[in-house]
């Protein structure tokens, strides 16, 4: 379905869309922003794109506003696009109970469970349905020219896409990735929800821990994870999260499990760069991904810009 | 009095403090960021420090997640205070009444009309409390070197505080600043309410057309001003502001009127240099501020760092 540009805003040379779009993968519309580099209008060469998937309790609003990603990529000419998290307002019962499953918190699965097949179909959206909306809307993107990358949520929505997908991106990297869902209390709870608690087949083939042992070949990956603090993703508080001000994190709590990517990689072949880089006293906010959101372009930049 | 830190949070290398302390001047707790450059740890010179002045229903909170100063605030080794625009709860009939006027519309005055005397002094928290407790509590900030910048009514602000404190700050810009408030509903309404109707002589000490004609010496301004579009100034919308939706904005409706300020600047002598830079397609949002924020950075490093 065609795109509705509800507001074009200025940001750092280029333009960044408020669009929204029906879309049937998900059953409902989608908003998402589209951040279009300054040569998007002065070039006749089409432009690569990087997606930047969002974390738990995110729209495509927090990135665009608060992730910096912009600054990049107007100077590399690099598209950005900041999908939402997952379908909005099915009136399934239970989809606004909990910050960590249903609204906001889709987990770029398709899932395979009742009531949540209804619409909760995000890597459909992701992978098929929104890019082909985007490359038949904006001529000026190169759809043979995609990198992906995303925080938390979405740095398993982007390492999982990324292995699932051999070929159609030129690049991943993460900010504090979900790295091994099927053993941390998030994952669980969210692949129970979509898939079922018997389903463990499902479970690993969204696992990025287990889908890069499959890998084959190089691999060139980033990623970077904070490592203290409280979790400020939006301006939403999560009352009921037990790391809110203690002190303790997500990836203390094991929610993250980087170094599982890491070693399954490692033991999967040679040639699998991953480079991990813990940032010490950083949250797991925004205010880490937009200072290290520069790198994570410059590293898509090496792969979109390279031929 | 001292400060309350209610969190530190890694930003580009360095540390962004929540602060909160009781300040006399506005009769309340205030909270303000203060965020720290990676030199303040790492050396033993002072650093010296960049004052952001918030707009319109905007908190000391926006500007640190959403306008991008700490970017080349970090590489300059610059800290950067980012203040609340208004005391907060002190129960006066009205003051959460309007976007305007009140709570977060405090306009860098001392107001000298009741009910507002009670706690509407921004123009002593700014320039005089809220300063000395940070050098007092902080003593690798260099008090001897202050610039200060803002957006829109912190733009009046910044304006109006260096105009009215010659050899205070090393430098001042602004970003679609209130140039001359009282001839705009903006200013008007602001001054009606906190000076009175027929204070004309107050209104002009606190409009920095007027005050520029009074300045002896050169100046070196730097005044981005954004010329389309709505009003996005913080995440709260504002319902009942004619602008919203409209495609047209508070430049072109005369509330910002740079002109009256270079004007002003250029007939009262030589060597007063405004840099006015019409920034065409962007907004009054902060996708306008970040864009432009490493250029007014730079602006105040070339007097924070010149001597």
């Amino acid at each position: 379905m065609p795109f509705e540009t509800t507001a074009t805003i200025a940001s750092f040379g280029g333009k960044l869309l408020k669009l929204a779009h029906k879309a049937t993968s998900t059953s409902c519309e989608m908003k998402l922003n589209l951040y279009l580099p300054p040569q998007s209008s002065s070039s006749d060469k089409k432009i690569p794109v990087l997606f930047y998937l969002a974390g738990l309790t995110c729209t495509g609003d927090n990135g665009a506003e608060k992730g910096f990603l912009q600054h990049a990529a107007s100077k590399k000419g690099i598209a950005v696009v900041y999908p939402d998290t997952s379908p909005r307002g099915l009136q399934i019962e239970g989809e606004d109970d909990a910050y960590d499953f249903g609204s906001g918190a889709g987990f770029y699965v398709d899932a395979t469970k009742e009531p949540w097949t209804k619409g909760y179909k995000m890597y459909t959206y992701i992978t098929e349905e929104l890019p082909k909306a985007l490359f038949e809307s904006f001529k000026q993107l190169d759809g043979s020219r995609m990198s992906i990358t995303g925080h938390s949520m979405g740095g398993h929505g982007a390492l999982t896409i990324f292995l699932k997908n051999p070929g159609k991106y030129r690049s991943v990297s993460a900010f504090a990735p979900i790295s091994n869902p099927i053993n941390c209390p998030w994952g669980e709870k969210a692949f129970k929800g979509y898939f079922g608690e018997d389903q463990q087949q499902k479970w690993k083939e969204h696992d990025a821990s287990e889908l890069v042992k499959q890998w084959k070949g190089p691999l060139d990956i980033l990623i970077d994870v904070s490592q203290t603090n409280v979790y400020l993703n939006s301006q939403l508080t999560i009352p009921s999260h037990p790391a809110q001000g203690t002190g303790d994190n997500f990836y203390k709590q094991g929610q993250l499990l980087p170094e599982n990517f890491v070693k399954a990689a490692k033991e999967s072949g040679d040639d699998k760069k991953v480079e991990l880089r813990m940032q010490p006293d950083y949250d797991h906010s925004y205010f880490f991904i937009s200072t290290f959101a520069d790198d994570h372009v410059e590293h898509a930049a090496k792969h979109l810009l390279a031929w």
